[in-house]
């Protein structure tokens, strides 16, 4: 017999036309797919809904195995205390690790893991894989089948090259953004956004979007001290049409 | 009659299973593809077989209208005279761009501008369609395709998230790559390696890969100073098998 597989599959942004060949084949191919559900209490994840879909048109049939995480503590990020912080996530990847073990253990065959977007960018997916062979009750093979990630829908949707010819981008969250500007980068792609502030940064160049892919997809682009306003709009306006809002944005230094 | 559409379609690093099904369907709904071909004098450009390959079979019968570019000079970046460079820059940029007119002007129909990796990564098509277009004498909607990029072929086949939870990530070119270093970054994705120069950088840790989805893939990985001569080695073996060598890597700082 043949080792088992383990596909860690980036599915892009719900939009099937996204997904490499690769991708659909190791989707057909598995015995299951398995896939993080995050824990809303009362109503459904609305991108449960989105990945569902997705689903049924490539690869239908595909049992999806949903793995129910813990409410995070986030107390600890707002507080800003980053010790306390790790140890959330930490807690967080445990459990997590625990319950991805518990399926593969239970349930044999290939599997699909399924990622949003791209397994390279801010995921933790591998991570937990890693967890689980690690602890060494599962044995498997891990292929990582790339996906198109949201920062190349943001630079495809505004028709855009993510540096200047030659130049550097650092890719950063919400929370690390000042800390980027503050280190001299002067072009900035930033994901992970609980809000914006960019305060100070009115005469930057910004390419903002958010839901890319779905219906609900907002863009605007222009100087920060000129569109913030429609920037937070459209954020509202993404959030009340689809039930959820994920934005990105680019950020250029004038001059850059 | 609709308007004519310009698909710049990232093509991803010569895998066919890499290509999207948006991308599949830009390639086999163009009237012809253009793409750059440089000028090697005597012999062929080797990647352009991989990229006839790679069009045979996902979209056979597309034609491909080759435009030659000009040799760049280089001797400005080497010198590394910054305006002399940006300099030849924009003269290769015109000559590009006024050879792609013409042939756009000449040929009706939508197009597909092949793309290797994504779009937004190092790539000049979108300038040169910008610019075209900004001449007035092409009008058409411009679509961008998103492609699997070099960068994510690196983390997948080594199997990693291309940062640490929540860090920020910098992608900066091999010519640049000191200046990222001593502006704090402390984890870096280098692409466009003329060479490779990580003197002083031994304690860090690299995953480095060439050729990548090619049959001379290598990959390397491990502490700097324990792992450069492989790397070396690796590039060398490589570059005489396929005779073409492009690589990529992750540098990350000790206790990063
Ligand atoms: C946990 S990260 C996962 C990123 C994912 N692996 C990728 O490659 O896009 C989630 C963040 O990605 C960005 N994002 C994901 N999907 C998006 C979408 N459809 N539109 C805009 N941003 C999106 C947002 O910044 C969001 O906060
Ligand atoms: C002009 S840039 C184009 C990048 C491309 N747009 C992308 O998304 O990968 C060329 C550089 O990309 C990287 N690259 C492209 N193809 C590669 C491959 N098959 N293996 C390793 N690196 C590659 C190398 O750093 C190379 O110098």
């Amino acid at each position: 017999m043949s080792q088992r597989r383990l596909h860690v599959v980036g599915l892009g942004c719900g939009d099937p036309a996204q997904l490499t060949g690769q991708a659909v084949a190791a989707l057909r191919g598995a015995a299951y797919a398995l896939a993080p559900r995050k824990d809303r209490g009362a109503g459904d994840d609305p991108l449960l809904a989105v990945r569902r879909a997705l689903l049924a048109e490539v690869a239908p049939g595909l049992e999806v195995v949903e793995v129910t995480d813990p409410e995070r503590d986030r107390s600890a990020r707002v507080a800003g205390d980053a010790a306390a912080y790790r140890g959330a996530v930490a807690d967080w990847h445990a459990a997590r690790t625990a319950a991805y073990e518990r399926v593969l253990l239970e349930r044999p065959g290939d599997v699909a893991l399924l990622v949003w977007g791209d397994p390279a960018f801010y995921d933790s997916t591998l991570r937990i894989v890693d967890a689980v062979l690690a602890r060494g009750a599962v044995t498997a093979e891990v292929v990582v089948v790339p996906g198109i990630s949201s920062l190349q829908l943001l630079a495809a949707a505004h028709r855009i090259v993510l540096h200047e010819v030659g130049q550097p981008i650092t890719v950063t969250t919400g929370r690390r953004l000042r800390e980027a500007v503050d280190g001299g980068a002067d072009n900035v792609l930033v994901m992970l956004n609980a809000s914006l502030d960019l305060a100070g940064l009115e005469d930057w160049t910004i390419w903002w979007a958010a839901n890319l892919s779905a219906p609900s997809e907002r863009l605007v682009a222009g100087r920060v001290g000129d569109v913030l306003g429609d920037v937070l709009a459209a954020r509202a306006a993404a959030k009340a049409e689809a039930g959820w809002v994920m934005d990105a944005y680019l950020l250029r230094a004038p001059g850059a």
